[in-house]
């Protein structure tokens, strides 16, 4: 065990708990990296479809922006009250199946994983996209370094909570402060100047238009630019994981993260619009992002340039921990309400849900290695989930005050019906606008992983019914099994398993399967003097030997099947199969014997029934 | 299994194995592939040395051709007497472990174990480069073909013997065919021209002389030349598979399969000098291989020279057959000697002896792997293996005739001395002439191998002293075992479980993990009412309960904990460990189930003792 102690740390005993848990400066970059990373490729994905509009396009992102940005404050407020409702976890499962049924908290719960997975994925391949942006030589690599992060990340993850928000605060800091520094200078430079900054390293000029406008482009814009708002739900999930008081830290990290993000997101519409920043085409020679053009413009490529960059590629390569953070909590919760395998609900040695750790994982690989590691393609799948998740919440939320009552309880209502409506007509519009482009996808998985869920609970169901004990036991029925020793030599092996026959019951059975004439008549003579002759000397009854000729050298077959046959012959005893093993201490010398043994357990396993047991008895090489 | 029924064929009982046995015309394409595909780059191999001598190389061909034929045929009549002597199979191993003792028995049977591993990935990766010099688009793909040709061949030897006779009849005769016609034709050409023929198709002119004749030379394209030889003791390893007479069909098979490659030798040395056909360079842009320059000035680039190329694309690559008629015989041999994996000797369900044949292809595959399935670099390792064994069997043979003594005897010592002599001979040549390119591998590797079957051996011999039974049994000393059974839920699971260890024994503790309080006392209930009053009220001895904390939220370590310390208090007792299990008839319901029955069952297994055995309670879910 001792490389998983190395890998993934000691066992932490339950009783540590505690001390997991976090405050405000480790919360946000905990449950906060996803949603402040988005600053990073929201605008860039609005702008990027406005390219065809040309310079023209530059006004529309004022508008647009302003629009996500009052999306984002109704979202806030919403989620500060889901809060202070759910200090125990509101996420958007819980809320929508605690006030709205069991479909609709499923479907929330769909959608979150999802964009979960998305999150995961978008982190990783627009992060390692920067880093080869900057090292073009990397370019062909690019899946390969998206694997590594991503096997990086999850090792952190595996080892838990605590350490994770350790190694993810220096870049979550470093990312606000760069932003934070490069806006203010910007926006001093440009009122200094009367509204016309002069760049110091000017941006490409914008193409030149090839199409007019028109309200289905601004439509597309908006949708693609409201990848801004995913991750936002991350710390209303999560709540259980703050210091106490959870309910209010909670909501004072939420309310930084969200002003951190507003800010961002004012500041780069402000400044693309003032220093005429135009995307540049994500499949093409020139391409640079939208980011590195700001910092260019502002600063030159000195080393805040750098810096700024580099704090960007940590910051969206490490979003996906929020991911990591909270799709093994909503796996929780579903396992164990049955909907999701029980094991994802066990911890793991350092207070981990492992498993949905592991999931994650997979599934986000699954992802990287279909797109080979663009994000431009994954961008269209993305948002349908967090949206769709966000307006069922926000329904729930209306029916939990509905069902509270009260005057403060109307006021709140109001609140979240207006969230709901703002995030069900955005689900809309993102389903519309980027249906061809990839929506699709999210759309047909959500009702796969649903059936898959309804199966697993009513798989559950069925077997909880029929294990479910019907009372006490019955000693008095209960008689001496059937027992079945297979020997094909007499040696100290076989003697182990025929004592262990003779010490449980007196109704016993050897199975000798035939091979050759010389091999059975000296099996033969072996079995009278070292078995019938001192069973009946004992006066304890001889047990049967059972002779099998087997035409097609196969041993475990003809095994099995007088096993299962006892077993229909006598249906109300039990039967008790003796496999005896000879076991090798060092791996290497198992190869040395036949596999018998192990092939004979698992076809018994297969083909067994509820009457017959298997006893493996070893024998231990020294 | 129908799978395997497609692939492999369907199983062939003992009793049928007669129908199995071979002809004169079978028998050629089965042990003969190897020994005649030799032809195809053995010349080939000594050419491609004299390339530095320019022209004036081509002269010493027919004296290097004429020496390794006069080796052939001594090699050809030792081995006559060999298989008169031994018709029972008389492999170099059988040989010289029987006349000289054990250690010259496995060193020759680790050096043919090696030439065939390297008789298979020459014979693949020459029929591969021949391909792609053919078609040069296929080039980059070179290894993927050799691997692909190497499961084919796997797969047509698991079927079994008279399958694979079949699938090479034809190519071979083909290739025998084609090489008779052309020499045929050349020869007759080249006389009627008075010793200078005109080639229809001129070879590449031979490149300028860069060094002068030297004896090392001549001796490096000797020892290269001597693959040719390789491949010649496959009939004797393999006479037991032979029609009855077997010596006799056996000793023709190789007398015509000996004539044949003699002709194509002597015939391709002199076309090669009358022709002026110098070798190209393998690494080089313009290779051409010997044979397909011959094939061309002699018939142009017809439908003949296209029949004739393909028939040795396809022998060379089939030639790999070869190896996998003989490697697992000589395996099986050493299982039977408990040198090798006792596995080894077990014939499959096709009568074959299916694991030799999949630890053959492992190592090709490997030795292709490494070399990048490039012919050029494996020669090098070629032919000592084979040497080593031809000598070694001839020196086994020297001292059979000698116990055997009388006129003849002293007659066939003469002629295997000779050949012992001679091959001896050329082992230290190749050794010395070919070391450093790559021969030392093959020497490096033949101690490994023996270490290896020396330590199978003493494993076996230890194991079996330690199995070897020590007489009867004794009735008297059997005591029931002590039952312990680890519960975590009153379920008809537990209960089926709890009933089995009552119907075996009256000492039986119950184990109980405890995670949290309200399970705990929810189950002390159900015990008290389902379990002890009904025990008390039968008059059977209540099972002890045994409650054990975990902090980490492990349960197998606990309860394995527990089994290790009762086997430790009570050495003299026999200990049945129970494991209920939940079995699902659905591979894809597995993993619905935490895989707890399964770690223990191994766990138990991993840390145990002769004395503790486990009891496997299976609960099929309908």
């Amino acid at each position: 065990m001792s490389i998983l102690d190395f890998l993934i740390g000691r066992p932490i005993a339950t009783s540590d708990e505690r001390g997991e848990e976090i405050g405000i400066s480790r919360g946000i970059p905990i449950f906060g990296l996803d949603a402040l990373s988005s600053a990073a490729y929201g605008p860039e994905a609005a702008l990027t479809l406005l390219i065809p509009l040309g310079v023209a396009g530059l006004t529309y992102i004022l508008p647009i922006s302003a629009a996500i940005i009052t999306l984002l404050l109704i979202v806030f407020f919403s989620y500060r009250q889901t809060i202070a409702a759910y200090p125990g976890g509101g996420g958007s499962y819980t809320v929508a199946h605690e006030n709205l049924g069991t479909f609709p908290g499923l479907l929330a719960a769909t959608a979150l994983m999802i964009d979960y997975v998305l999150t995961a994925a978008v982190g990783i391949s627009a992060g390692i996209g920067a880093l080869t942006s900057a090292l073009p030589q990397l370019h062909p690599r690019t899946l390969t370094l998206c694997l590594a992060a991503l096997a990086l990340i999850t090792l952190v993850n595996l080892r838990g909570v605590r350490e994770t928000g350790g190694v993810f605060m220096v870049p979550t800091y470093l990312f606000i402060a760069s932003m934070f520094a490069a806006i203010a200078w910007g926006v001093v430079t440009s009122i200094a100047s009367g509204g016309h900054p002069a760049p110091i390293l000017p941006p490409p000029a914008p193409p030149k238009a090839v199409a007019a406008f028109s309200f289905w482009l601004i439509l597309k814009a908006f949708s693609s630019g409201c990848t801004a708002l995913t991750g936002v739900e991350a710390v209303s999930n999560g709540v259980r994981a703050f210091r106490e008081p959870t309910a209010r830290t909670a909501q004072r990290t939420l309310g930084i993260i969200i002003a951190c993000l507003l800010i961002m997101l004012g500041g780069i519409a402000y400044l693309a619009h003032a220093y005429k920043i135009a995307a540049t085409d994500p499949n093409g020679q020139n391409y640079q992002s939208v980011l590195s053009m700001m910092f260019a413009a502002i600063s030159g490529r000195g080393t805040f340039y750098y810096v700024a960059i580099f704090s960007v590629l940590l910051v969206l390569v490490f979003s996906a921990n929020t991911a990591f953070a909270d799709f093994p909590r909503v796996c929780r919760v579903l396992a164990n309400d049955a909907f999701l395998p029980i094991s994802m609900a066990n911890r793991g040695r350092r207070l981990v849900y492992s498993q949905g750790v592991l999931v994650l994982a997979f599934f986000t690989a699954a992802l990287l290695i279909a797109f080979g590691g663009i994000t431009d393609r994954l961008i269209p799948l993305y948002a349908v989930g967090a949206f769709l998740a966000f307006t069922l919440s926000q329904a729930g939320m209306v029916a939990h005050w509905r069902r509270q009552g009260g005057e403060s309880a109307k006021r709140y209502m109001f609140v979240n019906a207006l969230g709901a409506f703002a995030t069900g007509i955005t689900v809309i519009v993102v389903i519309l606008a980027k249906f061809m482009e990839g929506a699709w996808i999210t759309v047909v998985t959500i009702p796969a992983i649903l059936a898959f869920m309804y199966g697993v609970r009513r798989h559950y169901d069925k077997v909880l019914a029929e294990i479910t004990t019907s009372g006490p036991i019955d000693p008095d029925t209960i008689v001496a099994p059937c027992v079945i020793v297979p020997i094909q030599r007499w040696t100290t092996v076989a003697k182990s398993a025929l004592c262990s026959a003779f010490a449980i019951s007196d109704d016993i059975h050897v199975v000798y399967v035939s091979g050759d004439e010389q091999g059975h008549d000296d099996f033969n003579r072996t079995w009278e003097a070292d078995v019938v002759e001192p069973a009946r000397a004992a006066n304890r009854p001889v047990p049967e030997l059972v002779c099998i000729e087997s035409p097609y050298r196969f041993v475990v077959g003809p095994i099995v099947d007088y096993v299962l046959e006892s077993a229909r012959k006598n249906p109300d005893r039990r039967i008790v199969a003796i496999v005896p093993e000879i076991v090798e201490r060092r791996w290497y010398n198992y190869f040395l014997h036949s596999q018998r043994a192990a092939l004979l357990k698992t076809s018994l396993l297969m083909h067994g029934t509820n009457k017959i047991s298997v006893l493996n008895i070893p024998w231990y090489v020294k």
